[in-house]
């Protein structure tokens, strides 16, 4: 950015800061004098014009200082991941006050068993219904998880309604109370706050367009957004970076590769740092650090048990992944069922029981000591001060307490994806992940102690490991992607274990994808009819850009006279008022014209013309058959289009 | 893939078993002949009919049971990964055995110290000399590290020779002999084996085509194998995906990402099972897995320091971009340094006195102890039994040895780069930057030893922590990349510095790239005039498609007569032989004819156009103005007019 271009407005005001500090300063100038007149003429109205003058030209000193350093977009992405962050952590600090608020009204209750279990059991469920009907009549764009809208703002469509301010305030405040009860409900984060940073995002976007005088807002902001979400949500900026990859629709920019990396390491760091600051911790550390150990992590034989988890996980995402679309299915035939959802909130009481939160939960299922050795000393209950109130704690048989915990809460999972509040579901599906894998892991673990390796008491097998390998796999599965792969290194801050983690992700997403099947996010996109590309593309079959309906335009040469163009109808009326000054001009004189640089025929897919639209920066296309204009696809065209086929879905 | 379509050719052969299992071996059915008939009608010369036969069907059900669990191409994918992981562990293996049988030759001359003197420095020099000739004569293609040609060819560019079965020999004896001899001369194996593995992944891309019946070549498994060569190289499979994103030219492609992480997986978890089967480990480990304290790994203050070293590292890569584009810039003019150079090799023998090796060396830097408290200990030398002949061992003053080093491998590495011989310069680039960030990490454990925190014995600053951060940013401003930060981490298995070495990285990157100054791989290929449009782009203009050379082609359309088209003078000549059969036929019936999708016009800048083509997965574009056809530009063309615009330069 040019520093010259800036401050050809207030040149004179810095020439009136050398001056004053010769003379005094209550006396006024000549020269500042007619500076003031000057922006009296323009703005006459407005009071304080000294002061205003003042703030003004401290800014603009102050732009082209930061200006010289770094391109000034390069601020906004630092602004964006400190932002988020911000955000992220004020959202964690509330909803432990609100937990602690519940826990203390149930202490404080205790000899009252009857209004003990109703403050237990109405506290989560007037914090839900307080989410849904407060996001509800605020902004209806702000329910669910956000990730479908975010896959399919990044793939090009507009959608300002998903990224407008209220919607940003609706979604936070309604993320606080979901989280606060729906540790309960057992509802994430992960989600939402992708979809919150796309907001802070699309705002500091425009910003950024304001302050660099440009016209066109750039979509890269959103895809780094994309990435801070996740990095300022656990603090794992590769993991982020590497979901922004995941969600592009089909081409990955490089130009925003290093905006990514920058903002999302920025996310990260603040994050960290505010934990850090709020003496939680002494040093920077991952959000669930573990304690594996590095002499031998597993055995080379586990990779095998290693690659049947991943199986077990695949197959058990593809379960859920059918009881999902089949719920979404459900909901949308049956009208009793909406009604009853969206208003009544009746199956949140039916879910109160289950009370455990997240962080203890992954926490507890992480545990580096196996459940079976601690069980056979009968006197150590694993962290009985973390979940007071737990039925399933391993007390028990641990296998039998996974196994029920594993029923219980699939249809759960399922029932809560139909909740109308802002609520994640990657982190219950990765929890749900790390409870197959913990009972696998133990049911090895047991196997092994009172079978083969049990001469080895030394290097027993580590269900903890297992368990990781488990939640990214499911995750993974669930959702098609590969990122979670790298988030459950990113948030145990180790690394032992990234190989067979990777396998048995990588082993789950073959089985999930197989057979063209939508995936968790592709179902919510299909049933709220969103125009995603790769989605539709799933239950539709390969159509031509001959299906959208052209529109036919005027072919218009740059070097064209005007008054051929005056014979046109439409430019004829647009022209009307001024045409007597510019007759003698060409058109190039008048409007900006950019040459026509690409044209497809009425034969190119809509996938080709997608792709070419995307890799164009937003340009639209010509379509042209035998040289001769038949019509143009634009983005909001191309949406017009998606939009009429899920309506025939 | 079809199974139905593949058994066509075999269906009755299946038969054949199933009645053979019935009769005896030796009696030959009335079925059987007739298809053996068949058989020796079509290729009545070839011996063995019946044995070939048998294998051929075996062959059908065996790729028909493969082709119904996946895809044939995930086979080669996988495929990929393990044969570039056993190359690595092969040439490891050849170079630790060259390795032991210099130390061997150097221990039996003991007493004779001219001999041993002799020894020392010819054997090195000798295998320079042979890897150079080697290369040299076999395939000239194989010099240097290969990383310039496959950003060349992964941004679209077909170059045969590069990709060759003689480069791949050529290339893979001179990198052994190299490396036995570079740990001398300071060189590498990363950026080599890149190329290595594009090359694997080209003739299994082929081979591939050949199994699927296809005749297009997809471009993605060269952008799979630039994966999987870092990902076998050291067993790091999450920063090789992440290279693989960086050297695409300008948008990745999402469909590579599965395979892109499928096979470097396959060529890591390869990779070190192989080291656990050699029985070096007891289980799968990163290469140089260091032990970090996890409670304390640095103080957030120190989040400012490795800010720092950040800075220093992006300073001294602009020094050493900017000696080593002196250097071949110099080396371009100066026509008897060529000749010396690519001949006699005499740099090689000026070299020889430096003798540590790679690992050894990177070992040591990374060592968690302080060299500071070792050396006050006077007693305890740092790892004796590693580096017997070294004279820079931190026996002295830590912080003199490094600095020494740090001037004497700033010329060596730039002279290294002339060298005419298969080697790679990531790695040394990368210790280089590790003996910068040990230094800066030595001072300041030196200065809070003996100042501000000398109190605190318990947690003293770790030194190791900034050699990886200064590695990861040295070579990551150097190349221009973001992966070694990963890279970094996967190799020591650790990830505790996770967030300071990906800040150090992005600042030295920041710095490094301001300016559009061209990184290392960007000089190389401006100086070797490859057609690489990034690269090129740095020191040229936008320029417009309009200026490539167009060839004008006469226009057909599908419908068009056989009479109009015998008409036009290419095709008559074409279509002479047997224009009798053909005369009612119309066009369409003859040739396969693909729509004309994408169009561009004169006014296209090249990027576009490049950038277009890339997405439309090869196929040719074509140059209309004004409706009518001008020109055509495909691959080749883009090529060519590259070479063209570097002819000037």
């Amino acid at each position: 950015m040019d520093c010259s271009q800036l401050t050809n407005t207030a040149k004179v005001s810095v020439g009136y800061k050398k001056d004053g500090a010769v003379q005094n300063q209550k006396d006024i100038s000549v020269e500042e004098k007619e500076r003031l007149v000057i922006l009296t003429n323009e703005q006459p109205w407005k009071p304080w014009q000294r002061s205003r003058f003042w703030v003004k030209e401290c800014l603009v000193k102050v732009r082209c200082v930061m200006g010289s350093l770094m391109e000034m977009e390069w601020y906004c992405f630092a602004a964006l991941g400190v932002l988020t962050a911000f955000l992220s952590f004020l959202m964690d600090l509330s909803v432990e006050k609100l937990l602690r608020a519940h826990q203390w009204l149930f202490s404080q209750l205790e000899g009252h068993s009857l209004l003990q279990f109703l403050s237990w059991t109405l506290y989560p469920v007037s914090l839900c219904t307080l989410s849904t009907t407060f996001s509800q009549s605020v902004s209806p764009f702000s329910a669910g998880s956000g990730v479908p809208e975010v896959r399919t703002m990044l793939s090009g469509v507009d959608m300002p309604h998903y990224l407008s301010l209220t919607n940003l305030f609706a979604k936070y405040v309604g993320l606080i109370c979901t989280l606060a009860a729906g540790r309960t409900v057992f509802l994430g984060k992960v989600g939402p706050f992708v979809h919150l940073s796309t907001m802070v995002g699309g705002y500091l976007n425009r910003l950024c367009t304001v302050l660099r005088g440009e016209r066109e807002v750039k979509p890269s902001m959103l895809v780094v957004a994309a990435a801070v979400g996740v990095a300022s949500c656990f603090g794992a900026p590769v993991s982020g970076v590497l979901f922004s990859v995941e969600v592009m629709c089909s081409h990955f920019a490089l130009r925003d590769y290093c905006p990514c990396f920058f903002a999302a390491a920025c996310g990260a760091l603040t994050f960290r740092m505010l934990s850090v600051w709020s003496s939680d911790q002494e040093t920077l550390q991952a959000l669930f650090q573990t304690n594996f150990s590095d002499d031998l992590p597993f055995y080379p034989v586990e990779i095998l048990v290693f690659t049947i988890l991943g199986i077990l996980c695949g197959a058990c995402s593809c379960v859920y992944l059918f009881c999902h679309r089949w719920i979404l299915q459900f909901i949308k035939t049956n009208k009793i069922l909406v009604k009853m959802l969206s208003t009544e909130l009746s199956p949140n009481s039916s879910m109160v029981l289950i009370v455990l939160t997240m962080k203890q939960l992954l926490s507890s299922l992480l545990e580096n000591r196996q459940w079976t050795s601690t069980a056979k000393n009968a006197s150590a209950v694993l962290q009985p001060q973390l979940c007071p109130w737990s039925e399933w704690c391993p007390s028990g048989n641990p296998c039998l307490t996974l196994g029920f915990f594993l029923v219980m809460k699939l249809w759960m999972l399922v029932l809560a994806c139909t909740l109308p509040l802002p609520a994640g579901y990657f982190m219950p599906v990765f929890i749900y992940g790390a409870a197959l894998g913990r009972l696998v892991g133990e049911a090895l673990a047991y196997v092994s102690l009172n079978g083969i390796y049990s001469d080895q008491d030394k290097n027993q097998i580590n269900p903890g490991g297992y368990a990781l390998a488990g939640a990214a796999a499911f995750s993974g599965a669930v959702t098609h992607t590969l990122s979670p792969a790298l988030l459950a290194l990113e948030l145990t801050g180790q690394s032992t274990h990234a190989t067979p983690i990777l396998l048995a992700t990588l082993v789950a997403n073959a089985l999930a994808r197989s057979g063209q099947r939508p995936s968790f996010y592709d179902a919510l996109s299909i049933s709220k009819k969103l125009p995603h590309l790769p989605s539709l593309l799933l239950v539709l079959l390969i159509f031509f850009v001959a299906t959208i309906i052209f529109q036919l335009y005027t072919q218009i040469y740059v070097n064209i006279s005007l008054e051929h163009i005056l014979s046109l109808s439409d430019l004829q009326t647009f022209l009307f008022h001024n045409h007597n000054m510019i007759l003698k001009k060409q058109l190039g004189d008048i409007c900006p014209i950019q040459p026509v640089s690409v044209q497809i025929s009425p034969d190119t897919t809509v996938q080709e013309a997608h792709r070419v639209l995307s890799v164009l920066c937003g340009q639209s296309l010509f379509v042209t058959e035998k040289g001769r204009l038949c019509g143009v696809v634009t983005w909001p065209e191309m949406k017009r289009m998606m939009e009429d086929l899920t309506n025939d879905l």
